[in-house]
C-alpha cells in the first residue's frame, strides 16, 4: 500500500481540505467588489500557473511632457498580489525627464538605479532628503511622504522598485491641485500659490476653474 | 498640446485605473455583508462629496434614567469610516447623568470634556485609574477596560471622543448581566452576587429568570 | 417604568443597532468566497450558541503509516474562529508515530503534550532546537518554521496545541516535494537529492515524474 | 570543495548574517522594558533549545473558593512566545468549580474541554452564547467578551485552553468592582447595584469602602 | 477566611503577575527611544491616574497668519496613547482662518465641527471631495489625502477632531516645498511652478534656494 | 514678518516637535536590540540624506557551486528600511545557476527578470506553480511557500526582487536539513529519505551525524 493512499485520508481528515489551502494564497477575482483588505479570493480550483506571473514590466512610452515611462504590476493587473502587501514598478527616463513631486498614501516606495544617473528625495516638515543614485543604488521614500525623481545624468536612466502595498495609488501634486474643478481662488488660499499660477497650471492639467 | 493629454496617457498606462485609486479609501456598502476587515467598498463611481460628511453628532435625547444621551458617527451610519479604524461620539450628561459602567472590546475611547465636569475611570485586576475633568481635559480608556463617566458638577456635561475602530460596540455591565435570559442563578454564582440583587436588577432590565 | 425602556432608546439610537454589534465577531458563511481577512459574516440573526462550539477534537485515526491521528478545529469546519486569528489541534501518536517535516507558512503553532513522551523540535539556517516533552510541556514552533514531532516513549502519545491563525495550512515536506507532476530532475536539481532517492518518494507520495 | 564553503560565502555576502535571522523568533528580554509590540529580542547566540520549551501546564491548586486551578504559560513565563501571538493555559475545575464572570481584553480565548463536563458561555448586548461541553468539544469566547466557565458535571473537569496574544490578561468582574479602592457609593451608582451588595462583595475581595 | 486571600493565589499563580497586565495599555516613556511600534512602557508600579488624563485641548492662539489654532493631544504630550492608535485635536479658526493644504501620512483624520461654519475637503487623483460644515458635521479625511479647511462663514470656528495614530505628523505643503533648502530650481522643475513663485514663497516660508 | 515666524510657533505649538515627526520614518539603531515590531529609531537629529540610499545592489559573486550571486538591502544593512515592511534583493545566475528549493518565513517575494531566462515555482500540498520567465516578467512566491529558481536558458540571467518584510531571513532545505546536528537517523525518520542519502548531504552541507 502506498504512503500516499495514507496521506489522503490524513490530510483529508484534517487539515488541507481544498478551502483550507486557499489562504496560502488568495488570488483577486478582481469582478468582486474590494473590501479594507482586499478583493475576493478566485476559487483554488481555477487558479493556474498563469496567475502567479505577469508579463510587461518593461520600458514605458516615454514620450509625454515628463519624459517618463512608468509600468506597474500592482493587484489591478496581477491579481495574485491580493493580500500579499507587496507590487513591483520601473520607471524609465530620458534625458532631462523626471517624476514630478507625488506621494503613495498608501506605500513605501523602494527604488533600485539599474541605469543611468537619478537624483531622489522626498520632503519632511523640518528638512528634505535626496541623494544622486547611480547603478546598483537603492532609495527608499517611506510612506506617505511627497518625494520626486530626476534623471540627472546624460542619456537615459532606468529603474526598477517595490511598493509596500499590492494596491498602491499615486497622488501627482499638479493634478491634485490644478486636474479638478477645486475653483482657483481656494487652491490660492489654501496654497498662498498666486492666482495667476494656479490658473496658469490649471490650464495645463485639465482643471477648470 | 497641453499637458493634461499626455499625462492621461501616463496615469492611465500605468498607476491610476479607475479600480485602483479606490483603495486610498473604502466607502462602506451596507448592504453588503461585513468580512473581518470591513465591508465591501461602493463603487468609486458613486461616491460623492456627501460621503464624508455626516449629519448630526449633537446633543441628543438625555430623557431616560441614566440621564445621558449619545450620538455617534460609526460606520453603520457613516460608511467612509470603512477600514478607516476610526469613528467619532458626543455624549451629553444632564445633572446627575453618567455612564455607566461598560466596556468597549473592541476600541481605546478618547473623551475630551466641552462643558461642565465629568468623573471618568476605568479598573484593572490590580488598580483603577480615574480623574475629574473640565473643559479642556482629555482622557483614555484603553481598549477593553470597563470604565465610566459621572456628571460631578453642577448643570449638564458635554464631551466629544472619538473610538479606534470605524465599528465599535457598547457592552453594559447591566445590559449584560440581567438584559438577557442567562438563568439568574447562574449570574448569581458567576458573580458572586446575591440572588435577590441579580432578580431585582433582571426585572429593571428586562432579563427574564 | 422600566429602565430597560429607557435603555432601549438609549441603545437603539446610539451604540448597538444589530449590524453594529457584529463585528465583536464575524462567524464565517463558509459558501461566500474568501478574502484576505476571512469570510464574510454570517448575518447575526442567525447565529446561535451552537456556531461557538466545535465538537470532535478526539484522538483521530492512526492507522496510517506515520502512525499519527489530527484532529483539528479550525474555520472550516469553526465557523465561529473567523477572523479571531486562532484554532486548535490534537495529535495522537502511536507508538513509534511521527509527524513528518512540515511547515505552517502562515501560523505559528503551540503543542501541549498530556500524555506520553514527545520530542519535538524546529530547523533554522543556523541551529536546530528540539527539546523531549513529557506531560505538562509545552514547546512552539515559530511561524514558517520546518519542524517534526516524534513519539518517543514507550505506548501512545498525546498533545493539544493551538495555531495563531483560524486557517492554518500545514506543508508537509515529503508531500510538497514528492506529492505532485514537477519533473524529477528538477527536483533533484533544486534539492541537490539524488535522482534514485525523488523517484523512490515520488512513487510512495504519488507524484509522477 | 564541500559546497558547505561555499555556501558559507552565498549565506554572510547575502541573506544571512547573524542579526537577520533574529526575525525568525524573537524570545523576549524580560528585564528590558516592554513596548506596544514586545520585549526586546534576547541575542540569538544567547537562545538555546530550552527557550522554546515551558514545563508546568499541569493541573494547579483547586484550593480555592472557586475550586478553580489555572495554568498559564504566556510570554512573562515563556519568553519564546514574545511577539507570535500565542499563549496556553489548563484549567482544572473541582466539583462545583467555576471560572467566574471575566474578560480578557486583548485576547480570544479557546477552551478544549479534555475530562468532564463544563458550561461555558459569553455575554453580548442582545444575547448571551453558552454551550454544555464534554471531552472533545472546543468552545471559543471572542475578544473582550464577558465569560464564565462552570463545572456542570459529576466529579472534576479539566480543559487546554489558548490566547490570541502572548501576553493576556484576565479581568474578572468581582476584581475589577470590589477589589479596588473606588468607592463603594461610585461603584454603587455606576453598576445599580445597591449600597449592601457592593459593601459586602468589598468585604470579600478586599476591596476598602 | 476571606476569598480575597485565596484569589491572590490564584491571581499571582496564574494570571496577573505585575508585568503580565502592563499590557492593558503601555504608557510610554518618551525618554526611551521611539519604534515602529511606539515608545518603551513606564513601569506599572509608577503609572497613575494622571497619565490617562490630560490638560490643554483649547483654543490654541490664533495670532497667526493662517488665523489658526491648533491644539493637539498626541503621544508626545499625551504618553498614555502609546500604542493605542488615537489621538485628539481642537482647531479654532479666526473669521478667513484657514488650515492650508496639507497631508498626514500617517493617520485618517475625523473632524467635528461644534461651532461657526467650516469648509473642509480633499484631493485625489480623479476628483476632489469638499462639504460646507456647520455644528454638529463630522467630516473625514482618509490617510494620506491632502487637504484643507476654510472658516467659510461670519465669526469664529471650532472643531474638535480624532486621528488615527497616537503619533501624527502633519506635512504642511508650503512648508514642505518651500520652507527648507531644496533647490528653487529643482523645486520648480519637478512642481512645474513658476521659479518666480518658488522663490517668492521660500521668501515667505523661510527656506533658503 | 515672515510666515515662517508664525508658523514656527504653529509648528511648535501643536504638531511637530521634533520627536513627533520621527515617525514618519525609524531608521534603525541596529546597535539596540530588535523587537518584535523591529529596531529602536535612531534620533532624528542624526538621520542624514545618506541613510535612505544603500549602495551595492549588484551582481554578486557567483564563484559558487549553485552558481548565483544575491546581493540585498535589507534592514541589517540598509536601517532606513526599518519599520517599512519591504526590501530589496538582486539575484545573477550563471548558466546552469540555480536559487535551490527555500523558504522565506516572513516575507512574500517579486521576482522581476531583466535579463536571461529563469523558471521559477512554488510548492503547494496539492500543486505546483511554476512558469519560465523572460525580461520583462514577474513572479510572485507567497510567504512561506518552498520555493526555486533556475537559470533555464542560455548565458546569464539576473532579476531583480522585494520582500515584503525589512528583514526577511532565508531557509534553504539542504542547509535547514543537512546544515546542522540533527542526528541523521532522525533526519531521515522524519523525512523519509534514505539514511545514506542523508548522510551524503550532511558532508556536503557540513552537518555532523
Amino acid at each position: 500500500m502506498k504512503i500516499i493512499h495514507i496521506l489522503f485520508h490524513f490530510t483529508v481528515f484534517s487539515f488541507t481540505v481544498s478551502y483550507a489551502s486557499i489562504n496560502d494564497f488568495c488570488v483577486a477575482d478582481l469582478k468582486a467588489p474590494n473590501t479594507p483588505s482586499g478583493y475576493a479570493c478566485k476559487p483554488l480550483a481555477s487558479v493556474t500557473s498563469d496567475d502567479f506571473s505577469f508579463h510587461g514590466l518593461v520600458a514605458a512610452n516615454t514620450n509625454n511632457s515628463f519624459k517618463i515611462g512608468v509600468a506597474t504590476a500592482t493587484v489591478t493587473n496581477f491579481p495574485a498580489l491580493n493580500g500579499l502587501g507587496i507590487s513591483a514598478l520601473r520607471i524609465d527616463l530620458d534625458q532631462d525627464g523626471l517624476a514630478p513631486m507625488h506621494t503613495h498614501p498608501d506605500a513605501t516606495e523602494l527604488l533600485s538605479v539599474v541605469k543611468g544617473e537619478i537624483t531622489a528625495g522626498f520632503l519632511t516638515p523640518t528638512s528634505f532628503y535626496s541623494k544622486v543614485l547611480k547603478s546598483g543604488d537603492v532609495f527608499v521614500f517611506p510612506q506617505g511622504m511627497l518625494h520626486f525623481a530626476v534623471n540627472s545624468g546624460k542619456g537615459k536612466a532606468t529603474a526598477f522598485g517595490a511598493f509596500s502595498s499590492e494596491n498602491p495609488t499615486t497622488h501627482i501634486l499638479d493634478v491634485l491641485l490644478f486636474g479638478n474643478k477645486l475653483p482657483s481662488g481656494l487652491v490660492s488660499q489654501t496654497t498662498l500659490l498666486d492666482l495667476a499660477q494656479v490658473k496658469k497650471l490649471k490650464a495645463k492639467f485639465g482643471g477648470s476653474w
